[in-house]
């Protein structure tokens, strides 16, 4: 019955000590493993005058890839995450958390939910879409001071 | 940190003892105190005459009241729930779940969150449209045999 692999979804919001925190005393409740994953949203560099753009294309995923790195090895350290299951990648935030959950065998994806107000309302979030493709748990910690 | 009062919203569908488990267990890692609620979808019955059918939707709503009042009673009875915390209401689920949420202080609901097939995946869950709008946590837990 008990949790075996958590995984973490950071967005590196001022919150996200919020999600570790809680998932700290989730994994300690369970005697659970816990991994730790960040997607950066890519996004494609529209090419207007049809010329190539890949060396700045690549550059930039480049630079985005490794201040994200800086970030997330910063709070992996604070609960205690080794480097082999911290997961830092570019792609759809969503689709690769839960691709990352299936891969590592998680069985609880704990995210944090941001409050939703004016035109978010109407907009689904990264939470929401987890919950809803995910194939195993997810506990949606409701963030303070949003 | 660890959360004091647990609300377990179910659906009385076939797998709602595995949402009660886990709510068991979180319930007894946090040492919280633990409410479960059943929301029984109202709908409107078309009135095609034009005619009163008072008394035939007054009727229904009571039977249904009645029957579910008796399937929550059991549910709650297996984890130990009293009467004073089992809540039962007609009305329209996720928004009637965070309101229960809100009005008695809950600070975790707990939710199935059934297998989306074909035309289910384009519509949201209960489960994550409570997830959009509750003030607290939530976990939404992954049914097995959907």
């Amino acid at each position: 019955m008990a949790y075996q692999h958590i995984l973490i979804a950071i967005d590196f919001s001022e919150q996200s000590k919020q999600v570790c925190e809680k998932a700290k005393q989730m994994a300690a409740d369970n005697q659970a493993s816990l991994s730790i994953c960040h997607i950066i949203e890519d996004f494609p560099i529209t090419d207007f005058a049809y010329e190539p753009m890949l060396n700045f294309d690549l550059d930039l995923r480049q630079s985005l890839l490794e201040s994200g790195e800086k970030q997330l090895e910063k709070i992996a350290e604070s609960v205690s995450i080794p480097k082999e299951r911290q997961y830092l990648e570019l792609g759809v935030p969503d689709n690769d958390i839960v691709r990352i959950a299936d891969e590592q065998k998680v069985d609880l994806i704990i995210i944090g939910s941001h409050g939703r107000r004016g035109i978010k309302l109407l907009l689904g979030s990264t939470a929401n879409a987890v919950l809803h493709h995910a194939h195993c748990d997810v506990l949606a910690v409701r963030l303070k001071g949003d």
